[in-house]
């Protein structure tokens, strides 16, 4: 069995496990106010030319969104998202347990127009019942999305302008950011995120780290008392130089940049031959997630082989399917998926 | 700097990173669905010989209690708890961000009193009020406690019959399991422990592992569902078979056991030596963690050298202060920390 | 300015009034354990063939609703609601606050229907995937709906079969449940409603009452330690006598039956001749809310004299509008409005 | 039976009731934005010396206490009370039901102390570990107190001191407040505890009115959006207007003060009574509330007759007991008791 499933299906990049050797018996203090953390602060603000960002280190992306939420909101107030969103969706209701509701906007590609954010608060804040209603706060953006799509600078900026209107914040869900700037439709960067969100998140657990995400707090705003929320929802880490050593090993020389780079050269491999072979896709994703249509005939013979996941079915006999690639996905492996899909939709 | 400050300023056990280098890229998949927790919880029923056990795997130990008693309780009831315990003092508040309340009771040494609970819960269930107030459902100990002591099996089975008597669930926090399981003034053991308790669980953060708490749940009761709740409170680490491999590691040939056995020896050595000195303790620990009493002046002059905390001021310029040792702490430098207490103390 | 903005714009039927003052220094005990409330229980359960039932008194329908579900959901599961139910628009996110997601289904007038209760159902529980989503436990109905519309005992029935497949509960929201039992289009009595839910509410403060709702837990389960969950949720009056005497001074020789009848007719009266100038209707509702489509200009006239809501913009320059009718409905003031519709849209 | 169990066992002050009367069919917009609530407003802003206070009208206290708190408090955040206080002790867990730990302190009067607030606030803005702990934010005392003691002017300002250097927000729970200001050993005014306190509330329910409170919020940091929260919470009154014509009705020409002064004046003929028999008491409550502590046999005698209620067993057969008066307290019911207790104790 070849696993296409997800970008979690090893451990980390031999760098971080050989970095982890090395300083084992290092003692250092706990919960984050180590050197390695201070280190790796250090680098993420310099990449974001965020020199007064507050950079802190969690476990897991649920973890981050949640913390994150439960800080930047007051109980009446609510996060917008697609419909897709990840905390819309996929994390059993996290957000909602810390009192907040998810306002899901309807999305085809996973992505927030600026139009849709713009249109639901200006409903709101207009209506004189709108005391009965969730107040829209934070607008919650993953990019890549849970599809895949990126979102351009002019889109961000859209969505900025926006929230500067009707005073929402913008965060950014990173699960896989590397992945996105690796891309080569991709036109971000660091230092213009960090501009233009309030918050963010840089992936590591998808990314090549054995886990890990490190939350970027740009505005001043959401600053205060920060580590007292992430230690009640449970994220504070004992050993939580394990975060920064694993952060500060991947972005000090380019090793988060390349390994992103492999993953998405490998998910347009496919995406190509794809294209090629005339298939159609869920979604046209220029990262490495991939979301080809396939007969439930050629589902089934690949399953014998593959590991991947069925997202959705459609009309026809027809599955949507998603093949996901990542650092450690090997060239060879993505060979054999090709010459197997061929010979599959032949 | 030498280190006694707590017993998670290491890595791991280096068996561990070794199987972590191992098995670094064999696929998996996500979420603890895998061979290697499968065969952790394998290891962990049997020495439990609790077959029918469920055993989840969580990051850390905040996160596990509070996963556990939001599955555990309705929002009306409460956990009781020492005034010293962990989730009364040093969780933020996480557990009342779950929406119940710590109902903390008066304790010297940590420890819980069947009586105490008892009577709370007399007091509680005859008042005709009592909607008015917080029901009391699960009893939370720890054990080792956050002062050292232990539970006998005398003081388990008598708070077992209170929560029967009054429908209550008995919870361990074994944050610190393994170094309670090797004092020479334990009376437990696991089976005993699993047969009493309704739940408890393994610590690992503390006891060798980089990170990870694995959970029992004994209680059919409290099984539905309890995935979902990691999912929504945070702890469904992606890479879950980094928790089962370190678990597995520590626990199929009694590694774990060896590694709590050497922190302890340490602890009573200090302990041993001290009381020779006629030093005189906040409370009297068999385990890893030790209080001497000592003077603001000796506290100052082995603050040079070591790192440890104070606990608690003292009339009498005399201070209590906590010396913690672990799998990790060298014979050597427990040697030179007793010679430096000598001379201080002399 | 006459008022069809909503069915509180009064206070009370005058024989509640009355019975307040003649029974106003009769000394009871509080927060519901008083003669009055005794009695009123028992009219419900006899009307309801209910004997079993438990009856509790809450002061509004947002904090009937939100105490039922705190009461009755685990933390990862949610409730199913039309999206234009109650809880999903129009209570500030109170279900989210107390940590649950309310899972919304598209609808078009106010309905939820058996087979996409059951779709969804079917889907989560058949996902790999779903602890990672959260579980759907209560099905929300509100009879009338929101929109004015009825249930049918067919479509109840099929409701109480999904939830019995799939192990939900149903819950009926009956803030103008009065009204719907009044309408000619009615099917439903109070016992088979007792029968098909395991949990309804009979509005009071929309139907003759100052405030007050009858929540009517029909199902064993639902009941143990109800009232604590009421104390902790801030429903529970201090003065709790004075919902009972309301609620029996209403049912008991069918004041409730006849003020509700009034104020369905004075609504089809309204529906009726709207119906004969041509108008159409966001939504054909049998009961005391009317959703009529009016010209732009048409609404600004009637606005001079009448308050009402506006309830949706449509395309063409129209608006649907809200009127509504209640007990205290002046039949003159209901011949006005009909004589000026007439004049407005000649 | 005659009832000295609490000050909430009869209705309303006859005047409310007639008020009710005459404006029963007078149509008011719902929600508090009706006149009645404008012209409470108007009175309590101007009794307060306090133009710029927002003032909301809420149900009852609990609902009072957990919708200010959920509103003054981020997720980390505690209040101080003492620990009889009435959040403490008997409201379920309701601020806890919204995520925040009720942080108490010791008090053998009911009262809190500034030093008592001023250590515990040194001692957590001074530990390393501060962002383990729960952060004080709020001190919540209760004006009476929960015992019927009084806060004298210096012990408020003293509080007032602590909080400004600790930057804590001040809160008083004033369901009693008219029988704490009718006291004749009170020296605060409605100016001075606007003027000092960030936040309080007149009482209603126990002070003449059918039920409902008066918030009033005089720091601009706490009115954004308080209206938003009042719905989550549950306790925006959709009969908004009943709230209102009660308060303007109690405070428009000193009613409130004449039902206040009443109360307390029968309460102290009783304390003059016991005392005169040589009787002790639990605490020495110069209001409403009188703790005498009787033989249990006195208890028992007195029981056949009068209703009250069982404070607190004591030593050597006696028990503290609480006799309540309020507006409606009968003089001839208070002769009868005093009478009683003569012969009981002679």
């Amino acid at each position: 069995m070849i696993r296409f499933g997800s970008d979690y299906q090893e451990g980390a990049h031999p760098r971080i496990l050989q970095r982890l050797m090395e300083t084992n018996l290092v003692q250092s203090p706990g919960y984050g106010e180590d050197d390695f953390c201070a280190e790796a602060r250090r680098i993420i603000r310099e990449k974001c030319a965020a020199p007064k960002a507050d950079v802190h280190f969690l476990v897991g992306g649920t973890q981050t969104n949640r913390t994150f939420l439960a800080a930047a909101l007051r109980p009446h107030q609510g996060v917008i998202a697609a419909d897709s969103g990840h905390i819309a969706v996929h994390e059993t209701g996290a957000i909602e347990a810390c009192g907040h509701k998810v306002i899901a906007l309807p999305s085809a590609n996973g992505k927030l127009a600026a139009g849709q954010v713009s249109e639901y608060c200006r409903r709101h804040f207009t209506d004189d019942s709108r005391e009965h209603m969730v107040m829209p706060r934070v607008v919650y953006i993953s990019n890549p999305t849970e599809l895949g799509t990126l979102y351009t600078r002019g889109e961000l900026n859209a969505l900025r302008g926006v929230c500067d209107h009707w005073n929402l914040l913008l965060y950014m869900d990173g699960a896989r950011l590397g992945c996105g700037l690796a891309s080569p439709e991709n036109d971000l960067d660091l230092p213009f995120i960090a501009a233009t969100c309030d918050a963010f998140y840089i992936g590591g657990t998808k990314q090549g780290a054995l886990f890990g995400e490190a939350l970027v707090l740009c505005s001043d705003a959401l600053k205060p008392d920060f580590r007292y929320i992430i230690k009640q929802k449970g994220g504070m880490l004992a050993k939580g130089w394990l975060l920064g050593l694993q952060f500060s090993e991947l972005l000090r020389d380019g090793l988060y940049e390349e390994l992103s780079v492999h993953a998405v050269r490998q998910a347009l491999r496919i995406r190509r031959a794809l294209r090629e072979m005339g298939a159609s896709f869920l979604v046209d994703s220029p990262t490495n997630q991939q979301f080809p249509i396939l007969t439930d005939g050629q589902v089934r013979r690949l399953s014998a082989k593959y590991a991947f996941s069925d997202i959705q079915p459609l009309d026809g006999g027809r599955t949507a399917i998603r093949i996901v690639t990542s650092w450690a996905t090997r060239p060879e492996d993505v060979d054999q998926l090709i010459a197997d899909l061929r010979e599959a939709l032949a």
